[in-house]
């Protein structure tokens, strides 16, 4: 089957997604969830062939350590599973209703987005949980995985269609690529794909993102920065400082920079400095930071780096501003926190600092969908449309208005003629 | 200054906006209508060059309809900035709390999206709209509007941002591009832009769709349908088909297909027939309409036309499902309805056809900001993330979480430490 046939035949299964009930969909879900339990054997098999081939072409260790899916990652999705039959249908809530006059309501209403291509590196539990967030959103999705994972894909793909075929779901409401040619085809079906959602490196994400007309829902860089302000108890700067650097430095939402106002810099950087260097965190500082602590020198470069890693550059700055226009100049929009005992400072910072997430007096690292209790996570936005920081199943919905009426034209209405009420219900629309 | 030093400006002065309080906002706004009201003569000059101009190119009559801003559309611009002023700041609004754990507070919190970049063919009433728009919701603005009405335009951009800036409004927040080299560097500054916004032709339209990865809200076509099911009121069938082709042809709203059930289809066509030639309506039928009234043969180009005109086409049906499937093959995700007195039948419909807005027993012409009662609209969006149908202010709008703590770290939470409470709040963040 080609691409376009595949994504023609996944649009038309979403019409039909889009008229499940919550049963029919977590009634898929648990057969899901049985058939990856009891096929465990067969993809711990491929995915051993997958490993193997991997090995023999040399993949780093971490790749290969991404690529292994064994009992305990199956355990891992089924949870997953799991947490997702106990959420509340996302589709068919009423959003608003208005009573535009007698015997004439306007319902918003939500409902599925249509297809998602979702586009992945190594790791074969994102095609389980992106196929199943799909499928309780009432989504089609098309999908394409790292070719390293090839056999691990396609048998965890299989098990979840006929799985969910067996359970009721339409023909094609899940379809796998696996070329590379799939990929740049899947990029410019726009009139089949309505969102596409990208995992995987930055420089992978802003490939996809720049190669497309269709919308895409993810981030590529995650540049986080604590800014200390001169109002900030210093214990609790350095213990937030720590946090958002070393809880785990390979992760988006961890701190790449610190700004420190040159009131509390002499304090701060040098309590600061010892736990880091406890930790074994590479100090890359300004002229300022280094005439108060020993570090590298930073470059401009540095302020646009995620290192990724334990590496921290440090800017002393002379103001509120300067802070809020560093983050904006070199930041990448994800999470960014102040530490301060000063309110308007902090209304400040969170009004003008143009990110998805910002904090006060807490740690970068709690920007995530399970910390902020979105019961599922679809992933972490730096859009400015539609879903921004982490996303739960909302962002795989759109809405659409459903106008229920007894026979009403517009001609009865305008001048001279009846006028709209635009009275507020407290009803839903069934 | 290029088009990039004022996107970058217009970006540097979002930051501002999106600080700004309801207050100074509305100050402004109320500056801008005065102003446009004092300088009344000027622009009504600049115009009248502008139409002069138009009429030795020989522009099309309605061309230069749409490009005439006279005292009359001078009064309109000042009364859409009177409601305008009238409605809440939607900048700032709680759009759900939680209480995370003791001391540490989630709030999510609508701000403005950034920067608006708007491309608009010759209604000079488009930039007053759409900047005023803008300023209420916070964003900043880069326009271009037709080169036929450059002189009018300058005129009004002056205008707006000289009494934005006396009422305080930082500097660059609108700025007015005038070439067509413009628009081509404006659909590349995705650093700078959020959103663009077009207003014009499909063409035009569409156009820009495919020019830019910069998210684009709006709609191309406007292919609508009436579905008359096998369980309609005739009379009423009648009404709404008559209502939804001719009250106002030329809109995007307005039904290009009529499709009737072919048990219907010999009681209904007739009567219809009768209705719509006294409205001088060309009809356009296939095979088994043109059995039971006089019409001429449709072709498929027929369905995938949207006329804005007297031209209406006529498929007869088998089922529900056929008609579901036409409206989701031919038609442009806009505005379809269903007439018909069986509850399940429109229920279905509204499920399953993929449109912005799913009408049952109304005509398609209420698809339409002002009649849905949202007080001011931004454009028709038949996109299928964000904003979908006609779209009030919120389509402007983004959200940032904020997240209250008072020192916490990640290292705390997990395994054997503290478990987060996800408690919904019933509060404002502020």
């Amino acid at each position: 089957m080609t691409i376009e046939s595949s994504a023609a035949q996944a649009r038309k299964a979403s019409i039909m997604m889009s008229a499940l009930t919550a049963e029919q969909k977590n009634q898929a879900l648990d057969a899901i969830r049985v058939a990856l339990r009891e096929n465990a054997g067969k993809i711990i098999r491929e995915n051993q062939a997958d490993l193997a081939q991997a090995e023999k072409d040399n993949l780093a260790a971490p790749l290969l350590k991404r690529l292994k899916f064994d009992q305990s990652k199956i355990d891992g999705v089924c949870d997953g599973i799991d947490s997702l039959l106990a959420l509340p249908d996302p589709v068919g809530r009423t959003l608003s209703a208005t009573e535009l006059d007698e015997g004439l309501e306007l319902y918003k209403v939500t409902c599925p987005i249509g297809v998602i291509g979702v586009i992945f590196e190594s790791r074969p539990d994102a095609l389980v949980q992106i196929s199943t967030l799909c499928l309780k959103s009432g989504n089609a999705v098309l999908l394409k995985g790292g070719s390293e994972a090839a056999r691990t894909n396609r048998v965890l793909a299989q098990v979840i269609a006929e799985a969910a075929g067996h359970a009721g779901l339409p023909d094609g409401w899940l379809a796998l690529m696996e070329t590379r040619a799939d990929v740049a085809a899947l990029l410019n079906l726009d009139s089949y794909i309505d969102l596409i959602i990208p995992r995987g490196s930055n420089e992978f994400v802003r490939h996809i993102m720049d190669s497309t007309t269709i919308p895409v829902l993810g981030h590529a860089d995650g540049i986080c920065h604590v800014y200390v302000d001169k109002d900030a108890d210093i214990e609790m700067a350095v213990r937030i400082a720590v946090d958002s650097k070393c809880q785990y430095v390979a992760v988006c939402n961890a701190a790449e920079t610190l700004l420190v106002h040159a009131n509390i810099a002499e304090k701060f950087l040098p309590k600061v400095k010892d736990v880091l260097e406890e930790k074994k965190v590479e100090l890359r500082g300004c002229e300022k930071t280094r005439q108060i602590i020993e570090a590298q020198a930073a470059t401009e470069e540095d302020w646009k780096t995620e290192y990724l890693d334990s590496i921290l550059s440090i800017r002393v700055v002379d103001s509120l501003e300067a802070a809020i226009d560093h983050i904006n100049t070199y930041g990448s929009g994800h999470t960014d926190a102040i530490v301060t005992a000063d309110k308007q400072a902090a209304l400040q910072f969170m009004d003008r600092v143009d990110s998805a997430d910002v904090f006060w007096n807490a740690s970068t690292r709690f920007s995530d969908g399970f910390r902020y209790g979105l019961g599922a996570e679809v992933g972490i936005s730096t859009n400015k449309i539609h879903a921004r920081g982490p996303v739960g199943l909302e962002g795989l919905l759109i809405y659409k208005w459903r106008l229920i009426g007894s026979g009403q034209t517009v001609a009865e209405y305008g001048k001279g003629g009846t006028s709209f009420m635009h009275k507020p219900l407290k009803k839903t629309w069934k």
